[in-house]
């Protein structure tokens, strides 16, 4: 037999050796079910998001065997390969307008959190999703040498306008980038080595390198995610 | 604003229409996650497929205003778009050795199936997992213009040579290819105008096209599926 190797030269290997989850939604843990199959991994997350987990059997598929499940709270610190260390903190979550149903319950405020890894030299933070930026968590970010920070939408009524949906920026949970309330002015007098937006939209014009949306957050001094970037800090 | 076009030329298009679900395994039921967000379709299912979504809220992102859950038994009709009609029959499933889990427990005899879509005048069978070749589903086999069938394995106990896993592929559900009792010998007298092996594990070395077992399943009158294939009845 000759089977199929896998690009990194062993059979299934993987270089993922610890996940951690920010959120309980669906674009944060549905990725989990593609990195099943006897694959050993260690599973950080705050105890609510552990609790969507249990609540769906389908995650049975990460072998208790392979994949061990830790509760990591906000502020508490976890060695990873590589001397690095990473820790959690709490990030306002979406606007609890009214609980519309039982998915949405799951997201109280407690249940959004933003990441820090950190090799005791350079510090990077990684907001997938922020909708307000607090006194707190400003004062957090501040002098971080990079930034991964929740590039949704441009506007905040951008899906409606699209005809994508009937939902906000807001009432997902995500601060806008333009506006006076936006996230472009509300980092403007916040130092940070390095600045990248993420959790882009495809509703978002600052996808279209030839917008002026994109020329706009280049300006104010971020860059644009993009598939296969790699930083060197 | 200028959002980002889906290559179909509407915001967010999609051309499915409808989807069946023939088991309630992870490989089955987790790509229905990325077809979340308002995209409107029918979603059919027999009773036990069903009930594994529903104790699963994560599905819960398919809304229900959008997505309609229909129960679809054994040998009952749905009418697709272009003239199409489909039904499901049942196929062996997991050898039950043992209910060794939940998620075991959930395999149960009539919770594997394969897929009857015909427009009156060709028809076309898919069964992406199958245990045993039966009396009874040979007969509904016999004489199809086109069938997909499960090509996962080569031999029984290849994921147990290659240390990929404790299974062999009966214990998984799938008849191994070669063999006397594998699927190239099972079909060898199956009258079935076109073959096309699918759901191919990464370790099946059909994989390779210069393989000699590529070129068994090819002089047995059978294709190797592909991404992108597309096939003209």
């Amino acid at each position: 037999m000759t089977p199929a190797l896998h690009p990194r030269g062993a059979l299934r290997s993987s270089p993922i050796r610890s996940v951690t989850l920010t959120s309980g939604e669906v674009d944060a843990i549905a990725g989990l079910l593609t990195l099943r199959e006897r694959q050993a991994f260690d599973l950080h997350a705050p105890e609510k998001i552990l609790a969507v987990l249990a609540e769906n059997p389908i995650f049975n598929v990460l072998d208790p065997e392979f994949v061990t499940r830790r509760r990591l709270d906000g502020g508490d610190s976890v060695s990873l390969s590589g001397g690095l260390q990473l820790s959690l903190f709490p990030v306002p979550g979406k606007v609890p307008l009214f609980l519309e149903d039982r998915a949405q319950a799951l997201l109280a405020e407690d249940e959004v959190w933003g990441a820090e890894v950190t090799d005791g030299r350079a510090r990077l933070l990684f907001i997938p999703a922020c909708a307000m930026l607090t006194d707190a968590l400003r004062a957090h970010i501040t002098d971080a040498d990079l930034l991964f920070f929740d590039g949704t939408l441009w506007e905040d009524d951008e899906m409606i306008k699209a005809g994508l949906g009937p939902k906000t920026g807001r009432r997902m949970g995500h601060m806008a980038l333009q506006g006076a309330e936006g996230t472009l002015a509300a980092f403007s007098e916040v130092p940070v080595t390095r600045k990248v937006l993420i959790h882009i939209n495809n509703s978002n014009p600052i996808l279209d390198r030839s917008a002026p949306e994109h020329a706009a957050v280049r300006a104010a001094g971020w860059d644009v995610a993009f598939d296969g970037m790699e930083i060197t800090l």
